[in-house]
């Protein structure tokens, strides 16, 4: 195990016995056991303009062991407890759905399970990354994998040393967890990041080699990034100072897909702070592309009723509040039509390759 | 451009020139041009007892020009052909949708547009894939991304050396093309495939190493395994001669994953030729294991309809007819409960690893 590993592993470790103290130090005393967890409703959240972050507030609440209405959620919470620190003592990762079936018991003398379904155990391993400030990468928990990388990056995975610029079209596969204890970055001559929303098209930038030409580092996650691709991109970011540029559809979902890059989602507001780029930039599409580049308008989707309404709620967001942001949202609703990035094969199968994004770094044509 | 590729690319061009020369020849003789195009239906597909495959028969039917109800498709296959000429000119590769954009046009003087939406497009281009019996990878079309590949296996992609023993946890992203033109087998020194339905699984896995102790390359598509990691798997046992056992889920969707692995679909019976693997055998989860590893109960899900209705239509598919098959899926309707393979780590986090695959290998405790 690698010094840096063995470290993060007793912080976290420690941290986890410490749930397990509180219960110890409650019945010496002959106390109810008392959890304390910061509350992860919306009303906990602010945007920090200053950071451009989405942040949690200090709003805790109690979780007791004697209090009917709060015990079984408490027993919930050391069962996990105990299994994530089996987790740091065996050096193992798994997943939340292992989490849940590890911990799935039905209660001695009873028919009562320690937990019925998967949505009662995810939400426990949250309360748990927010208490104790850990992320669920540190915590070994791993989300779904998906996401490929390539460029002039050289990796260190489990002591093997990966070069990310020979490994021909295919790249290498991002690991769900790239904490630095599980991967280091060993070199990197990128001059930025780009951060493609759908893998067709850093398929066509991988097979043309455009990471090559424009020294870049070229990231995809399928879809909406899974969190190893987010964090990636985020270490890319401070650790090597390498600017982000997201390239996604230019639809309500491909803004948003931006957003999540950028300020951090909702939902897990209390990782922004080591999973959020807030300087990364929106180089397209841009509903102002298809006239800037002649797509014509029968490759445009029209805007369904789901896509004119997020598109309104997007506009009220405090973080598209920008007079930029405000033109490229109102620009789609009055257009009526949305765009995929697949579209620009419309003028050339390589248009995005040697058109679209060479013109677009040119001229610093991208959206804060 | 290596020389397999180009011998290839020469080969498809004039497959995909001859459908033009169709209309010039005929347009030269005054005739109608037209296309004779293998039937694609169920009513022309056949299970082949004696190959285990899944095979189209020989039904074919005319599609010509001067026909008002054919017109347009023949319009739109020219179109198609014509596109997938040009990547092969060009030596590009692209997805259906990137093609179904690519050939959309509004036709001159007309609100008439050429394709109006995928669904269109992709039937085009399957019905030249039986023509002129290429696989749609030869004709450079990819599928979706998403799988990842590990063990002693060096492969050769756009003349890199990828040796995929060296890539730590996360392994080779498996590209949605791996013909011979495009990915080259270089060395291959494993016993065996072990194909898992789950990344969940392939990371335990992985991170376990399990790929060296059993000397075999570790395999996944996330899920349903895509089309280019159905074609390594098909590689590996056609030209290194490799075993392959496939890992799923216990329930009526995980023996379906290993159907199709095996004898092909029923959609695409026309590819199974080249990416059926027929002697590729289910290693579990079976519907025996629960008892025999002592999986509780409460670990199994039940069986909702859909899951029973499907179960009970697998049991009437020719492939499923061997004693064994009819008695694993009876089991599973009996029990009334599937099991997931994440369900395993109910025992240990590396059950999985430790006990469940070592002891399923030594007592070759498989379905053919």
């Amino acid at each position: 195990m690698a010094r840096a590993q063995r470290k993060t592993h007793n912080r976290v470790e420690k941290k986890l016995v410490g749930v397990a103290d509180v219960v110890i130090t409650a019945a010496q005393r002959r106390q109810d056991p008392t959890l304390s967890i910061p509350v992860r409703s919306l009303s906990n959240i602010t945007f920090n303009e200053h950071k451009g972050l989405i942040e949690m507030g200090k709003g805790k609440q109690a979780r007791s062991f004697f209090n009917v209405g709060m015990a079984k959620k408490f027993m919930q919470t050391i069962l996990v407890a105990d299994a994530l620190c089996e987790l740091q003592r065996a050096d193992l990762t798994t997943s939340l759905r292992e989490i849940y079936y590890r911990t799935k018991h039905t209660i001695a003398n009873s028919n009562e399970n320690t937990f019925d379904a998967q949505d009662e155990s995810d939400p426990v391993i949250e309360d748990l990354e927010v208490s104790l400030e850990a992320l669920r990468e540190e915590l070994h928990v791993r989300a779904e994998n998906g996401g490929s990388v390539i460029g002039p990056l050289v990796l260190v995975d489990d002591g093997d040393r990966v070069d990310c610029a020979r490994l021909g079209k295919g790249g290498y596969s991002v690991p769900s967890i790239v904490e630095p204890e599980f991967l280091q970055i060993k070199k990197c001559t990128a001059d930025f990041v780009l951060l493609v929303e759908k893998g067709t098209q850093w398929n066509r930038l991988s097979e043309d080699k455009f990471w090559r030409r424009y020294n870049c580092i070229l990231l995809t996650g399928n879809g909406q990034p899974p969190r190893g691709v987010r964090r990636l991109a985020r270490r890319l970011h401070e650790e090597k100072e390498l600017p982000v540029y997201v390239l996604v559809d230019n639809d309500p979902w491909g803004y948003y897909i931006y957003s999540v890059i950028k300020q951090g989602s909702i939902n897990l507001a209390f990782e922004s702070q080591r999973m959020a780029i807030p300087k990364a930039k929106f180089i397209g599409l841009s509903s102002a592309d298809p006239e800037h580049y002649g797509l014509p308008r029968n490759v445009g989707i029209k805007l369904n009723d789901k896509d004119t309404t997020r598109a309104r709620e997007l506009l009220n967001y405090r973080w598209f509040q920008s007079k930029g942001w405000q033109q490229e949202i109102k620009r789609m609703l009055s257009s009526g039509l949305k765009y995929e990035l697949d579209a620009l094969a419309n003028k050339d199968f390589q248009y995005l390759t040697k058109k679209y994004l060479p013109r677009k770094l040119k001229e610093k044509d991208w959206l804060d």
